[in-house]
C-alpha cells in the first residue's frame, strides 16, 4: 500500500450500489483520517450504460463487464452489488481466484454458492465479507463472529424480512386482509411488483441459512429448511393474536438441538408474546434475539434494507477490508482467520421428532355434530395435549365454523402427523394453518 | 509469533477476572481452530493472595504484584479488570508503555483518564481495548466503531445501569418506593453495600463519557455531564408515567448539536414513551439507542453487568487483540488505527440555551389560594409554554398538594431558570423535581 490509495470497483450499480459510492465519497475525509489511506471508487459496472442514475458518475469509470471489473489488477476491493446468483457468481469467483477481498450483500448468492465461494477463498486466499446480506444496517455479522466469538449459540432468532414485517403489522393495527395491505404495500414501495421472494420466506430463509453459517460453520441445505410464508395468516389469527397478548410475527429459527447438536433451520408464521424482544418490533424494522451460552440473550433492532441502511453495512465491510489491506503490506498473503467459524460441517439437520414447540392450528369446518369429537381423538391418538380451544359462537344457519387450538409443547413429528390426519377429515373446508407458538426448543 | 503461543496477564481477579479466566480455559480449543494460536492465561495479580476463589488456578502464576505482570516481556495481552482509578491506572499505563495491548473493563479510568491512557497508546504503539466498559456483554463499542464506521452519530441514548433499571422497574411494577426496592435489591444482589456509584447515575455517566469519545473523539470532562440519579423518583412520578404511555428510565445522552456540533452529555430520570425502543427495557438489562446520519437508527439491547456478559466482552476485546498480535509479525509495530474517531477533540460542550426537550416537573405545594396563579406566571416569564397540569384532587383539609406539570419543547436554560425561580416560592413544601420527556434534540 505505498501509494496509500485504496480501488474500489462496485459490480452492479442500483440502490444499494449508488448508496455505497455516495456516502464513500461524501465521507472520504472522515475515512482518511481513521484509515491513513484515500479510498476511491475507480471503476463501476452497470447493467444498462444508457440508464439514467441519481448519482453523477465519471463516465470512463462506468463498463458493462462486471468480470473486468472484478479481475482489474488495479482494483483491490470488488462489491458485488447486482443481485442474482448466476452472474454474480461469476463476478465473485473470478474476483476471489484473482486473490481479491469480495464484499457482498447477496443472501442469495451466499445460500446457494457459499460453501464453494469460502473454499476459493481458502484456495486463493482473499476474503468473503458479507456484513450487508443479513438485517441491513444492523451490523449483526460482526456481533456474532467478532462481539460474542466466545460464545456457542444455542438459539437465534429473527425478524429478517421487512416487507413481511411490515404487512403482518399493518394487518394488525387496521384489521385489514392479506391482499388489501398487500396492495397498498406494492403502491407505497413496500413491496416489489414480484413480492413471492418476500412474502414466501425465501429471503428470510437465505439469510437463515447464512446466520446458520456463521454461527456454526455449516451451510444448511435450503431444502432442508421449514419454510412458510405469510400469505396464509388471517385476521383470524392476528386477532387470536392480539386478544392473548402475542403478535404473529414472520420468525427466522436457527438453533441447536442439546442432545444430537443437530441443526434446525425454519422461517414460519409465529406467535410471539408481544412483550418479547422480538413482539414489539413494528413496520419495516429488522431484528435478531442471539442466546450465546456465555453472554445469554443479546438484541439487535434496527432498519433492514434501503439504499442507506446497506450502504452503512457494505462500506463497513469495504473498511475492515481496508485494514486488512494496509495489515497485509504490499506482498504478504491475507492471514486466514474467521473463515472457519466453529464446529465447521459436522452438524446435522434437525429430525422433526427432536425439534418441540407449542403450536397453534386453525381449522375451517363444517358446522355439524361430531366434529370437535374426531378433531380432538386426531390430537389425542398422535399424544398432542390440547391448551386451548376456542370456537367463536356462529350463527345457528352458518354452514362453517372457525375452530382455534393451541396445544402443549409437543414434538414439530406429531404435529404434522396431526394435521395430515386433519387435512383427510371429510368435515374440513380448508387445508388447516399451523405456527408455533414462542420459541422453538 | 512463531511459536503460536499468546500469553495473557490478569490483573484482578474478582468476579470477572475469574469469569474470563475460566471461559478462556474452557474455550481454548474453539478459539485454536479460530485462530490457529494457543491462549493461555499465565499470569494473575491479585489484592490478597490467601482469599479463597471458586476457580481452581495454578498457585505459581499468582502474584500480588500487578504491575510486575503488566510489565512481565513474556505476556502478551494485559487485562486491567481490578476497578478502581488509582492502582489500574498505574497497571495499565505501565503496561501501554511497554508496548502491550491491554484489555479493560474500567469505565471510570477511562472517564477520568482516558486521554492520557490514549496519547500513551499513540506515543508506546501498543493498544487499548475497552469492549466491557459499556452495556456489558453488548457489543456496542465494536458496533459503533466498526460496525456503523461511516456513520456520524447525532445521539446515542443507553439505559447503560442495570442496578438503576432494576430498581425503577420493581417501582413500577409493585408500586413501592425507592427506598423499599433498594433494601431488597441490596439483599438479591442486584445492588452494592455501597449504592451510590449506580443510583447516582455515577456509574452510567463514566459510560456516557467513553460513548462521547467513542462516537465523536472529544473525552467530555466529567464534570461537564449534566448528572442527576433515581434518588429523588417518587411513586407519583410512576404513576404519572404509566397513565400518561411512559416508563421512567435513567437515561444517558450523548447529543450532538447540529448548528455548533456542541456536545451535551447527561444522564438524567427520563419519561419515555413505554412502546419506544428503550421504554419497553425492562430489569436489569442494558439497551443503547444509536443514530447513524446514514444507517439511521440500530438499538443493542443485553445483559449490562455479571460475570458470564461481562466476560463475554472482555475476551472478544482478547481476541481481537490476538488478531493484531498474529498480524503483526515478529516484529513491526501495530498499525495505528481506530485510534483517533472522527473530529478528534474539536467540538465544544453544548451551553443549556442549545439543548431543547419537554420537561415534567412536580412540585409540592402548600394547598391555598393564588399558588396556580403564582407558578404560571414564573413559567410564563421564562417563556416556558404549558403542555399539561394535573393535581389530583385533595381532602379538604390536607395542607399539601402534588401539582405535575409538562411542558412544551423549551431549553434546558428555560427550564433550569423556572425551577430556581420556582425554588424560592414561599408555598413550596419540597425541591421541585424535574426531568426530560422523551428525546432531547
Amino acid at each position: 500500500m505505498s501509494n496509500r490509495t485504496i480501488n474500489i470497483g462496485l459490480c452492479g450499480f442500483g440502490v444499494v450500489g449508488q448508496g455505497v459510492y455516495e456516502h464513500l465519497n461524501s465521507k472520504r475525509q472522515a475515512l482518511r483520517e481513521l484509515l491513513c489511506v484515500d479510498m476511491f471508487v475507480t471503476r463501476i459496472a452497470v447493467r444498462d450504460l444508457s440508464k439514467k442514475r441519481d448519482v453523477e458518475i465519471d463516465e470512463s469509470s462506468v463498463s458493462n463487464d462486471p468480470i473486468a471489473v472484478a479481475t482489474d489488477p488495479s482494483i483491490d476491493i470488488v462489491c458485488e452489488l447486482m443481485g442474482g446468483t448466476e452472474i454474480a457468481r461469476e463476478v465473485t469467483t473470478a474476483a476471489l481466484k484473482a486473490g481479491k477481498i469480495v464484499v457482498t450483500a447477496n443472501k442469495a448468492l451466499l445460500c446457494d454458492h457459499g460453501r464453494e465461494l469460502f473454499s476459493i477463498v481458502r484456495e486463493f486466499g482473499g476474503h468473503l465479507l458479507f456484513e450487508a446480506s443479513v438485517a441491513g444496517g444492523i451490523p449483526v455479522i460482526k456481533a456474532i463472529r467478532e462481539g460474542l466469538v466466545i460464545n456457542d449459540f444455542s438459539s437465534i432468532y429473527g425478524i429478517l424480512n421487512g416487507t413481511c414485517n411490515y404487512i403482518l403489522t399493518r394487518m394488525a393495527n387496521e384489521g385489514l386482509s392479506y391482499q388489501e395491505i398487500l396492495v397498498e404495500a406494492k403502491k407505497l414501495g413496500y413491496a416489489e411488483a414480484d413480492e413471492s421472494l418476500d412474502v414466501d420466506g425465501i429471503d428470510a430463509a437465505h439469510k437463515a441459512v447464512v446466520l446458520a453459517y456463521l454461527a456454526h460453520g455449516k451451510w444448511v441445505d435450503f431444502k432442508n429448511v421449514r419454510l412458510m410464508g405469510i400469505k396464509d395468516v388471517s385476521q383470524e389469527d392476528i386477532r387470536f393474536a392480539k386478544d392473548n397478548g402475542y403478535a404473529v410475527k414472520l420468525i427466522a429459527v436457527v438453533n441447536k438441538e442439546r442432545e444430537r447438536k443437530a441443526l434446525h433451520v425454519s422461517v414460519l408464521p409465529t406467535l410471539v408474546e408481544k412483550t418479547s424482544s422480538l413482539g414489539s418490533v413494528d413496520g419495516v424494522y429488522n431484528a435478531v434475539s442471539v442466546h450465546g451460552d456465555v453472554v445469554g440473550e443479546t438484541v439487535y433492532i434496527g432498519p433492514g434494507a434501503g439504499r442507506h441502511a446497506t450502504a452503512s453495512a457494505v462500506i463497513s465491510d469495504v473498511v475492515d477490508a481496508a485494514k486488512l489491506l494496509i495489515f497485509r503490506g504490499p506482498e504478504g498473503r491475507f492471514p486466514i482467520i474467521d473463515l472457519a467459524p466453529k464446529n465447521g460441517g459436522c452438524i446435522e439437520v434437525s429430525r422433526p421428532s427432536e425439534i418441540q414447540s407449542r403450536f397453534y392450528i386453525r381449522l375451517v369446518v363444517m358446522d355439524q355434530p361430531g366434529v370437535m369429537a374426531e378433531i380432538a381423538s386426531i390430537f389425542a391418538s398422535h399424544q398432542v395435549s390440547l391448551a386451548s380451544v376456542t370456537q367463536k359462537e356462529v350463527p345457528e344457519k352458518a354452514e362453517r365454523a372457525s375452530l382455534i387450538i393451541t396445544t402443549h409443547s409437543t414434538t414439530e413429528e406429531a404435529i404434522q402427523r396431526a394435521v395430515v390426519d386433519l387435512g383427510c377429515l371429510a368435515t374440513l373446508e380448508e387445508e388447516p394453518f399451523c405456527m408455533p407458538i414462542g420459541t422453538i426448543s
